[in-house]
């Protein structure tokens, strides 16, 4: 791989990354950060998922932003998309770029990194280091076995539609960090973790895997993402506004239907949409029954090809926002 | 993955990358670009070989460089990492960071990204595009048979250290590039190619692989690469400095000392370095008598832990150069 910044800064990296990485060894790794590349044996019988995702400073976290809170969002926006595909987590690499080698931003930013790494089971397996205007790119790989990867052109007609947790609060977050609206403090603390801190759904995507025909994470907005399914899938999709799951911070804001546009076309929220059949909502119904899996019905897979939101039966017209850069 | 920067933009990268990937259907892809994740079947037996490089604007390549040149260089240095390690290229990911989505720009960028990823047979796999200062960043993948890989570690106590084809010439073109110095046309013309399309040796690395027992491209500049040789394999090295292959380019150029200082300090030649045991050089040397490798023997490992560079028996001290950005 290219080397780093200047040849100086290059026992500052290594101080950083190389040497917390061989502290944490991890299964398949045969060689890690420090040759041409890295050494990978797959799990026997496994695929690979590969996604990779590029956080700029300014445009996806604030300028000035926590270095391990940037760490945390870049590594956890990453894993949603293993989440998305039903892969387990196995490796990541890292292209950093950033203006100076600053040891104090470089220590806690890996520490947020590796401390992330460790808590959902995925290692660091090589790098890059440039000069440059401050960006994270993270490329993480996982496993799937053969034919049970969550796709996004499984989803049929008739198919229930849910999503995890609550939506909206990624553009809440966004709105509120810059300061377009506010929040009180709890609610505002909670969409700040909400926004640096994504879960990434690993646990509900492995527990849904042999019952939903599509899935995909949501990132640019529910309605937006669904849409991919409906193009994937070829057909359309009804969304009942009024079963959006919110969280308590939304449904205490007082402009409503500002909360279903954030939950409907904000994004950034990582939370899981897919799709079930029929035949299977019963064993969807027990997991969320016995508390194992927080999702919420918000739809049907209809026949068409686009996405359509519905408030008490009426049509609910979006006005779609533009992508709000920092 | 995320998506791209507004939502008006996703058709052009769409048009650009996913339609042309599509195109150029490849082995062990299962699931290619427009889902989460890409999913991907590692050949039988195989282990997986990874790396990643940006290139930042202004940094690695002058800005308003040919986007078309940018790509080529940026899967080409990547390719000489899979190449150091004795890898077969297999797939590659983009995470593209530029300014705006300009139609010409990535129609170029992508020409010259698909011709050179059929060249050397690796097929783009994924990605992600954000708005920000352009940057490329490539994560290439490749197959290698386990215990086959070409690492840093291996090299022994009286191994032959050799380079393939010349070394220098990656400094003198960004020399020439920054108009530092100045070259003939014609060699002008040859260092830009060698700055912008450097060769990735997969040939030489292929037939190398039987016989060397360590190897690296040189990225860095020979003595700090070779350094890494040294210090994995807990050895020193001696370079002959007379015994540097030149370019006729650097030959012709009248300060011969300046173009040493090239070879061993300069970096970004993405040439090989490799050592080989006493008893493996007649089969090395074979290859190269018969035309099947072009290498040169520059130098022997020795005990200690430095790479020291010697003229006519005597130490050649090192005006050692910074990096030097556009």
């Amino acid at each position: 791989m290219l080397s780093c910044i200047v040849p100086g800064e290059f026992q500052l990296i290594q101080q950083f990354f190389q040497r917390e990485q061989a502290e944490q060894p991890a299964a398949g790794v045969v060689l890690g950060i420090g040759d041409d590349c890295a050494l990978l044996q797959i799990p026997e019988g496994k695929q690979l998922a590969v996604s990779v995702d590029t956080l700029v400073s300014g445009v996806h976290f604030p300028e000035g932003a926590e270095p391990a809170l940037i760490a945390e969002r870049a590594l956890r926006t990453n894993l949603s998309d293993l989440a998305a595909m039903g892969a387990e987590p196995l490796w990541f690499t890292l292209a950093l770029t950033l203006p100076q080698a600053e040891e104090q931003w470089l220590r806690e930013f890996s520490r947020g990194l590796f401390a992330c790494a460790k808590r959902y089971g995925i290692a660091l397996i090589g790098g890059d280091t440039t000069a440059g205007p401050l960006s994270v790119s993270i490329q993480v790989m996982g496993a799937v076995t053969p034919g049970q990867a969550l796709r996004r052109d499984g989803a049929n007609l008739g198919d229930f539609i849910l999503v995890t947790h609550s939506v909206g609060d990624g553009a809440a977050a966004l709105a509120s960090l810059q300061g377009r609206v506010s929040f009180s403090g709890d609610d505002h603390a909670y969409l700040h973790e909400r926004f640096y801190r994504p879960e990434p759904r690993l646990q509900a995507s492995a527990r849904i895997r042999p019952f939903a025909s599509a899935a995909l994470d949501i990132s640019d907005g529910l309605v937006a993402d669904l849409q991919h399914i409906c193009t994937a899938s070829d057909l359309g999709a009804v969304i009942d506004v009024e079963a959006l799951p919110l969280s308590s911070a939304l449904v205490a804001y007082p402009d409503r239907t500002q909360a279903y546009e954030w939950a409907l076309s904000g994004g950034d929220d990582y939370e899981l949409c897919f799709t079930v059949a029929p035949e299977n909502m019963p064993d969807i119904a027990m997991l969320i029954a016995q508390g194992q899996l927080q999702a919420s019905v918000i739809g049907e897979m209809v026949a068409g090809n686009r996405v359509i939101c519905e408030y008490e039966g009426q049509p609910f017209s979006l006005a779609k926002q533009g992508y709000e850069h920092f």
